[in-house]
């Protein structure tokens, strides 16, 4: 799955057209250099570099898909990567996953992995996951790329929608900083190399499907509580909307409400920004209907605030790491949920100081 | 005009139901309580706060508005609410639009008045108006409001549209943080004190609603000035796209990216920047046309980067503290401005210290 940004870069292009035919071997990242707004001559590099990478690993060029990360309109130095591609050709080895997952961060403050052991019929097979991420503190290279591998033997067909289904409820549901990169890119490769193939429509493949969607997640997750200088992981779940879209947009609007991530930061129990943000979303809305519920304590129902002992009750689970916000429209049986994080940097203490 | 937030606080609504007769004669502000997410209660505490107002000024209560900006859920104080009002009353005078201007900041850095002098068939009308705004850095209070008083003789009727389209081209085209508080509120008010009407459909009419947009539009680029910690005023404008809508989309993708205000306060003409916030905004574009200037000097066109001696050119002019960003999609004729700030508090040093 590839960024929907009308300006992708020619990396991605690329990339696109060679995932086409369901089949890649090799992955070629580069940091510093997003090798978009390039044009003409930024393709040809990354074709070039990918024709060298097959070279050296003596597969065919159109197995090879590039990835780049890094600033816009700036080249790709023919020097460095070439360099780059020698030594990581060099060092490639069946334990190189954390050297990867290394190599490829830019501004993360930690690499981020994530794996899970599947149990099939015949034995074992193993999703391993990384990813690299960026927040708004640290939006210079804020291109998002991961990777999931699995040893398990499955066609790209039953690949794609089991990869789409994962990003809708992982990548799709984090709130960051917003801007879409040129970049973004997300790969799920199958080796086989286990052997084992879940049957099509089978309990196993179920399974593979459950467990890459976790490794989806766990990276997306890691992600949110990277950036921003973020201390906290919270869990936004809208339920109770006329629509699935009604529920999307209210969760979405809440997650990003910058207002609502400075109270996260602060403990403070403010359900009116939770409210206003449901508000402003565009979903379907009842004043007089709306409840909202933060680490598990109700403290507005009917539209109005339930009592002074409510929020000192959820300010006391605000001061965890990881909590809860709920909101129940009473409009409705759908329901969505997103994963934000407070903000967190000195500029927020600020407006985190308004207590309730 | 009006919050479009569903939960609109009550004060919105009696306001908005006051305004309908299009005659009104007195506007109560407070800050501190929003008066919102207060249902039933809320709504009579509005109505009794107006209902003093006019019995101390001696005219009809349904002549008198209420404006509250503050914090969700939190009760009016009557108390403190009936001290301010006697005390706003005793001191009411023709000289008091500056108090006025300073008593309805927040965490406004300074008080927001504009006002303008507009010839007249027989004379000479004024045009003045107070607003306070808060930007990202302060979005605790972060409830738009803005007044703008008129002494030419005017038809509400006749008035509204005047107010719709300035709104348009201010208060709708700025980048703030994005939450549509629950309070949001613009009127605009013509006393007739003056004895002079102009014609309906006349070139005094026209002169009184330029006035009026110029007015907001000043009030609105000092909101935009204001947040933030902001030190630049930013002019982005679209063109060459193929609808309206587009240039819109584009114009305030390119305003309200974190990554593109960042490059601002650094100075660094990172046109890569734009043109990405101009690939996820939605708007139909062609990668290999999009031109890209700052502060008048072209930095990339046909979507690839001119020369590096143009980014030093354009460096010079982001030094100061306005300029324009221009950016031509090469798709069709409809255009569109909106006005954007540099994000300027600490956290952004680390970011803008990304040069190209």
């Amino acid at each position: 799955m590839f960024t929907r940004n009308r300006l992708a870069a020619p990396p991605v292009v690329v990339a696109r057209e060679r995932l086409r035919s369901g089949r890649i071997q090799a992955v070629l990242v580069n940091t510093k250099s997003a090798n978009a707004g390039t044009g003409r001559p930024g393709r040809e590099r990354a074709i070039a570099c990918c024709r060298e990478v097959a070279g050296l690993l003596g597969i065919p060029e159109r197995l090879v898909v590039p990835c780049s990360t890094g600033k816009i309109g700036l080249p790709l130095s023919r020097s460095k990567i070439h360099r780059g591609i020698r030594s990581a050709v060099a060092e490639l080895s069946p334990a190189g996953f954390w050297n990867a997952a290394q190599a490829i961060r830019t501004t993360d403050a930690f690499p981020k992995i994530a794996s899970r052991r599947v149990r099939v019929r015949g034995g074992e097979v193993v999703v391993a996951g990384m990813a690299k991420g960026a927040g708004m503190i640290h939006p210079r290279m804020a291109t998002t790329l991961a990777y999931v591998l699995t040893d398990a033997s499955v066609t790209a067909r039953r690949l794609r929608p089991m990869l789409a289904a994962a990003v809708d409820r992982s990548f799709h549901a984090i709130s960051v900083d917003g801007d879409t990169s040129t970049n973004d890119t997300v790969l799920l490769l199958a080796s086989g190399a286990s052997g084992l193939a879940p049957g099509a429509g089978s309990t196993d493949e179920r399974r593979l499907a459950a467990a890459v969607a976790e490794v989806l997640l766990e990276l997306a997750q890691m992600i949110v509580v990277d950036g921003e200088g973020a201390s906290k992981l919270v869990e936004v779940r809208v339920r109770g909307a006329r629509t699935r879209a009604d529920a999307d947009r209210a969760a979405r609007a809440i997650a990003n409400s910058m207002l609502v991530k400075a109270a996260f930061h602060g403990a403070d129990p403010n359900w009116g920004r939770v409210a206003c943000a449901v508000g402003y979303s565009g979903a379907d809305v009842d004043p007089d209907r709306i409840a909202v519920a933060i680490g598990g304590v109700v403290l507005a129902r009917g539209g109005t605030a339930v009592a002074a002992a409510a929020e000192r009750k959820a300010r006391r689970a605000m001061l965890g790491s990881r909590f809860d916000v709920e909101v129940d429209l009473g409009r409705g049986r759908a329901a969505a949920t997103m994963w934000t994080s407070d903000l967190g940097t000195r500029y927020v203490r600020f407006n985190s100081a308004y207590s309730s």
